[in-house]
């Protein structure tokens, strides 16, 4: 995992995230902290373009309009067609009818190289490309030590329907191919009382998928590990009269000073 | 006021936010802190479907648009038929004819439990509403101990209007309904150094709104106390060498650490 | 470039930014630190109506549509009418061809009185408005001491072609008009891992021309030392355990107490 995060400091990949306006600021300050470069762009009189020039895009589905679905779609393809690293972070993705037609139309006329949501989010994608083994075992809100094998399952199930590296987070993280899952125990519950840490963490994924080609499945697992260890750093690091807003920063700052040897060493994961 | 504040936790109520991209970021933060849930989503793909999942929606001015402005329209008047909880924060409504129109069609065609602005603001609507009696005394920029029996009329004879709970905030807020005034004077002038204060109280104050159903003035007066109460904590919790942009991080930190004993403490307000 | 600073305290001048919504946060926290108003508005329904209100107008083309484009081009031109303050952002100016052709348009059709952006912007906007004489000592990344000579020859030459005062801001910070070029050493390298730094400096840079009519050049060349003055106090003042999002607090934060006298001592420049 080291040197995962060591190739994103050295080759700082350009990184084009077509993403929902409540958390740009912060996904384009997490890009610069991990050392890729942010670049964003949403709409089609030049999203292909822009995504031309990077080397990943990350989809995310906050605050969707059909203007960026468009520009979404274009430039998903043309990444497929360069070979660039694309990822999708459906957020939402059951909270609506549009969300869901929209990443349901988006798997299936792009390839995506990770997905990364929480369980209801990669659940609700399940369901519409007709993944059923393992489909119950995420009706619960939550992984736990009980369902985990069955998460699994699910997980590397949904994973070989796709050809996507699949991100499950929440307490417990999962990352899995169609054959191997990392089951990562880092982070703090207190990261959900920040908003757009989900969306922070699909930006970091497909910059370390960008600078790690052929090794899709550690970069990613990397990438979880290391915002779970930013996590748990800015938790230490808060002070008195330090709340939520705090937090938000200190996980930034803790990113920015992430080096290799601290991930390797904070990183807490079995592999099933 | 306290057990206002707790049934937020509780309750964690889903908050809609069709609102500007300025200050989406804080707005989300600060509906967290105070223990709601978050959820944008601002165009007509989604707007309404989303609303009918949330307890209270929260419709803002800043940045408008013909596309949004439509979306605000269809999940108003949604969320009335399902008697969901529905807010208004003009802002800039005198800014504009653009804002000036929008309010007054959104005003007109939507029920709103609670309006809530800066005093030219809803001199603006109340302009635009064919209130008479007590503009004359909004015509000012302020409200001082001078006017300040002028202004609680006509804050009541505009709530009577409405039907809405009006909240006119700054140096001295006032929120009221037709019959009772609450002269509230918490919150610090340097508040207004922090771009989107009014947008997060008006975001909280939905919030306060949806989990306390029947006591729309106490609920309403609660959420501007309890903002005000963080906005004095946050000021005292300011170290040497932090000015504009650590008081904003601070008032959101002393949300997120705000309890009930603590805003009843801090709580200064007469009803007139 | 004290009584600069202190003009834009005294005058407060209200700022329209049509930007990008990435960073629009901290544009308007930075006009409010450093003395102004920030107001926004993109949609052509009140673009023009906003900007008559105000002072001066910040054009930013981050995350640019055609719908955006449109109310710039408008609220430019009637800025020029009014004869009120306009400066032009090209951020990405030579990332697609989208914002090559609209910044063309714009600095065809509008007189700016400012442009600022970093020397690879101000490449792409010197080429496509027929410069010739120096663009070639544009072509590198960075203005090193080596090349200031002829940079400082560009940037003037650009100058004279379109009218507007140039600022190119990197490592080495030129502020020039046809005749005079103030070469500025002040800020920091790490101020490139916030994003939003350029954006903010723009916005501060209509408000220092805004409060400070008919010296267009000091007022940029202030506000340019005033914002790197900034990034040093800053840097000074990150605790143990900060990184770069605490950085981004905190640069705002010395905005917000600047004043004239910390300014004169802290700016470094030399005329040419």
């Amino acid at each position: 995992m080291r040197e995962c995060l060591e190739n994103v400091r050295k080759k700082q990949p350009l990184i084009h995230s077509i993403t929902n306006y409540v958390t740009a600021n912060d996904v384009a300050n997490v890009l610069l902290a991990c050392g890729a470069s942010p670049i964003m762009a949403d709409d089609v009189c030049e999203a292909e373009e822009i995504t031309a020039g990077c080397a990943g895009l990350n989809l995310n589905l906050g605050t969707p309009n059909p203007r960026k679905a468009e520009a979404m779609k274009k430039a998903g393809k043309l990444s497929n067609q360069l070979g660039h690293i694309v990822l999708l972070d459906p957020v939402g993705a059951g909270a609506s009818s549009f969300r869901k037609a929209l990443s349901a139309e988006l798997l299936k006329e792009i390839k995506f190289d990770a997905v990364r949501g929480n369980i209801s989010e990669i659940r609700a994608l399940a369901l519409g490309s007709g993944v059923e083994r393992g489909v119950d075992a995420a009706s619960g809100e939550h992984i736990t030590e009980e369902n985990l094998s069955r998460m699994v399952d699910f997980v590397k199930q949904f994973s070989r329907k796709t050809g996507s590296v699949i991100a499950v987070t929440g307490e417990i993280d999962l990352v899995a191919d169609g054959d191997v899952c990392y089951v990562i125990r880092n982070g703090r519950p207190e990261m959900s009382l920040v908003t757009g840490t989900g969306c922070q963490l699909s930006a970091i994924m497909t910059a370390f998928l960008a600078a790690n080609p052929g090794r899709r499945l550690l970069a990613a697992a990397a990438a979880v590990c290391m915002y779970g260890v930013a996590g748990e750093t800015a938790w230490r690091n808060l002070k008195n009269g330090e709340g939520t807003a705090a937090y938000r920063s200190r996980i930034i700052d803790a990113v920015s000073f992430m080096d290799g040897k601290s991930l390797e060493e904070g990183a807490r994961y079995e592999i099933r």
